[in-house]
């Protein structure tokens, strides 16, 4: 079996020029020799509130992803701390399925940094615990994103891409994508090798 | 084959009393005729900052969701206006692998209320689509959270059980967790029956 379409995950869906994005992305793809699934055409549905537009929508999402041979995965924060959370259902669909999985953010810090910036956290000496602003325990290991997530993409191979965008271009900047691609080619061409 | 295993996702682990909410849950599992399978004691290392720990919490919790029959997910705000995305992705790989999941939120205000608690949401009149305050469109359909989460427990058979706990319990009230429950031991029964 060859690697050939990549299911492109990513709160990319939900940017003004969401269309724009997705094409560049698929572009890229192209270069590195796969097909991009790029979820946009099911996602968006302006105005509507059908109760039926949604379940629609997500079984061409999740008729994609069983499409898909592998995922790239756009971590970027999305309104908080945490990637956008439809990517990361997507993600663990495919890593259920498992599939290889590749993934990005473009904000490098770590977890406890990103909710410093949020509100005040607090160190509990007692414990050598950290909380967040509402008590909760913050998981100090160093990590991009919650740790499901980031050893997901260890275990699979390949830590996740973490690069350091401009704040104005942080879901618009492809370098952390397109690094991806490098990666996924680079480990998918080996797997196929030694498959034949 | 019997639903006996049920996976107990959620945000949970994070509180400071994680231990005594998951031995609750536990003890409702049981007087529904189901053993929890809780995640606490692989997820967190207080303190720890070696990288090493990371990945054995995910093995173990993988191992988990394999052993399980079914789940049951936490799908509270946490530190955001969506679910947790350590909870998320555990959803989509026992969705990805064919089992049910059933969920509750303990705030069932939906997407748009829950962005406009947090910051000023604009409506575009020419396109008919709401944007949040860093200009990212809103999937504006009513539900409690991300479309692929919501549908998928509807393609399951039973929407996510929206709960209205006090402020204060919002993380402590099990109500919705027992529905849930409730529901799960009808649903399954019924599939039993109809296996047997």
């Amino acid at each position: 079996m060859a690697y050939s379409k990549v299911y492109l995950a990513g709160p990319d869906v939900f940017l003004p020029d969401s269309i724009e994005i997705g094409q560049r992305k698929k572009q890229l793809c192209a270069a590195y020799g796969f097909q991009g699934l790029y979820p946009f055409d099911n996602e968006i549905s302006p105005g509507s509130t059908d109760g039926a537009i949604d379940r629609l929508i997500y079984r061409a999402n999740v008729a994609m992803i069983q499409e898909a041979d592998f995922g790239i995965v756009n971590l970027t924060p999305f309104r908080g701390p945490s990637a956008d959370v439809g990517t990361v259902f997507e993600m663990g669909m495919l890593v259920g399925q498992g599939k290889p999985v590749f993934g990005y953010t473009n904000d490098p810090a770590d977890m406890l940094s990103r909710l410093r910036r949020i509100a005040p956290v607090t160190f509990d000496r007692a414990s050598g615990v950290w909380h967040d602003a509402s008590g909760m325990v913050i998981e100090n290991l160093g990590n991009a994103d919650n740790l499901m997530i980031t050893s997901a993409l260890l275990e699979g191979g390949q830590p996740i891409v973490q690069h350091n965008a401009r704040p104005e271009e942080r879901f618009h900047d492809l370098a952390g994508f397109e690094q991806c691609l490098r990666i996924a080619a680079q480990v998918l061409a080996g797997r196929e090798a030694l498959r034949a």
